[in-house]
């Protein structure tokens, strides 16, 4: 059942013994909404704990501590998590049926949870928990307004990317004079590369491909990479804008290799494809302008799956 | 003389025929302040025209056009100008004692002109232009916004910058409502790499090398490395921010080569480091994170007078 601001507000009032949850791999906006309404609702003398089924990036470690022993909950929360799937395997199996009220901006929500909160026109989940500890009448301190900022920032890419609206940059300004320690946060999520990565990165350019006449560019990263760089999957992420920021670019692709032998596929637009059709056709998902998939391996078979599906596309849609 | 906003704005409503001067080899603020200036004062019916030593790059064609005849006037404005030398040196000869006013962000100014209207708070010399069109009561129309955005957005690394303050978020969000081409301005400017600039991040990854136990990285840009990657001094800017990423780093340094077989040298440095002093040693200045200076060849002569500079003001200021 899809309910409003004002509905979310009220049901959570009248709760107690909350349990949040991130979903798996978890990113910045995430965690940044988990850790935000937990800190709002023991403002309000409740009790409330944030997991999450893979264990976050140590640079997420200033946002607040994942709850790993047990927790013993009357109601659960998912934030940004789309769907069930999402929260992770084991998650999945033990809460993907009983999540009370999930918190998203994903236009793509599966409404798995029984009451779902979305509202497509946020840039980061955190917008809404804004809104949300707002409405709860908390006044946003400091460990609050690190993680609102952390969330609309990582999802914005910094207050680059389309999903940025006067609403988004307004909250960060808030934010800011609420103490959050933006230069500090900005720094590590972007501008702090490591020296592994930057070794995978030289590998992954080695890797760029062309195709259909410079429309689409494909980076693939191999366990190989991983190994000569020291690298591992988790920096991949930083790869995934680049082959889609090459100049005439239709459709950026980024392929890491999984140690099953699978293929994670990452894919970018710009302004002229949706990306999450050609995702779907592979069996997978995302935004217009950022999904993804995975594709069977070994190497050249993914990259001919993937290609062929962007290339019907782009004929379809009169890119090429 | 030092003058305050409302004495530049009552200075401005009293004038007409108005030259505005960029600084040479221009980017986004100076232009953007530049023409969004120029903008207002012909909403108020007066004649002005945007001169600029240097051709500006054609990816800001969007906004305006430089006046390259002849063009009358009673004064001179110059935007983001610290020092009648950053003209250009055609346009210092002519212009540089000529400034009536000079609208400016940077601490530094040498305060060449008649009256220097200068806010070391601003992120940008268009935080500064926007507060005077308000004040002359012109409504920021697209044209404007689209200016105002790219001055902000490009002098703070799209927001991602230590001199981003709540009061530029909510500028750019103004700047959003009132029409600024955002999404297609970021892409532009953050999010577009040529082919040959491709090329070119590739060789300089590979001349990355690390001083001092890791805290200074220097990459090398050669002449040779222009001709293999097709690709030219410009497309530098965007290398610039990369050996200051790389974890652990203090201070990070890019030097390239000249036709002349000097080396200009561009310095950047998080939170620890002033590279504004080593900068200043070395003939140089700037930003406290952001300054340049220029040195002789060859290379490893240059090399060696800038990681030694760098070395002494680590030793002296207990980084190393």
């Amino acid at each position: 059942m899809r309910i409003d601001l004002a509905a979310a507000v009220e049901w959570l009032k009248s709760r107690d013994n909350i349990l949040i949850l991130a979903h798996g791999n978890p990113d910045g906006d995430t965690l940044g909404g988990s850790f935000a309404l937990l800190y709002s609702l023991e403002a309000l003398g409740k009790r409330a704990a944030v997991k999450c089924f893979d264990e976050p990036h140590s640079k997420f470690g200033y946002l607040g501590s994942i709850c790993s022993g047990d927790f013993a909950h009357d109601c659960v929360i998912a934030v940004d998590v789309a769907d069930a799937a999402l929260l992770g395997s084991g998650f999945k199996e033990m809460y993907g049926s009983k999540v009370d009220l999930c918190i998203d901006h994903h236009a793509s929500n599966r409404e798995f949870a029984a009451m779902t909160l979305v509202d497509p026109a946020a840039s980061a989940a955190c917008e809404i928990v804004l809104q949300i500890i707002r409405a709860l009448g908390v006044k946003a301190d400091k460990r609050i307004a690190d993680c609102i900022y952390t969330g609309i920032s990582t999802d914005t890419g910094c207050f680059r990317y389309a999903n940025v609206t006067p609403r988004t940059m307004r909250m960060a300004a808030e934010m800011m004079e609420e103490g959050a320690d933006c230069i500090r946060i900005n720094t590590v999520m972007f501008e702090t590369k490591t020296k592994t990565f930057i070794a995978l990165e030289k590998l992954a350019l080695d890797s760029l491909k062309m195709y259909f006449d410079g429309r689409c560019a494909v980076i693939t990263v191999t366990s190989d990479m991983f190994r000569e760089s020291g690298s591992d999957e988790r920096e991949v992420d930083a790869i995934a804008p680049i082959p889609r920021q090459i100049e005439g670019v239709a459709v950026g692709v980024t392929m890491r290799e999984r140690s099953d032998g699978r293929f994670k596929v990452s894919m970018r637009s710009g302004e002229e494809a949706d990306v999450s059709e050609i995702c779907a056709a592979l069996g997978g998902g995302g935004h217009r302008r950022a999904s993804g998939c995975e594709v069977a391996g070994p190497l050249e078979a993914a990259v001919k799956t993937v290609t062929d599906a962007v290339g019907k596309y782009l004929k379809e849609n009169s890119l090429i």
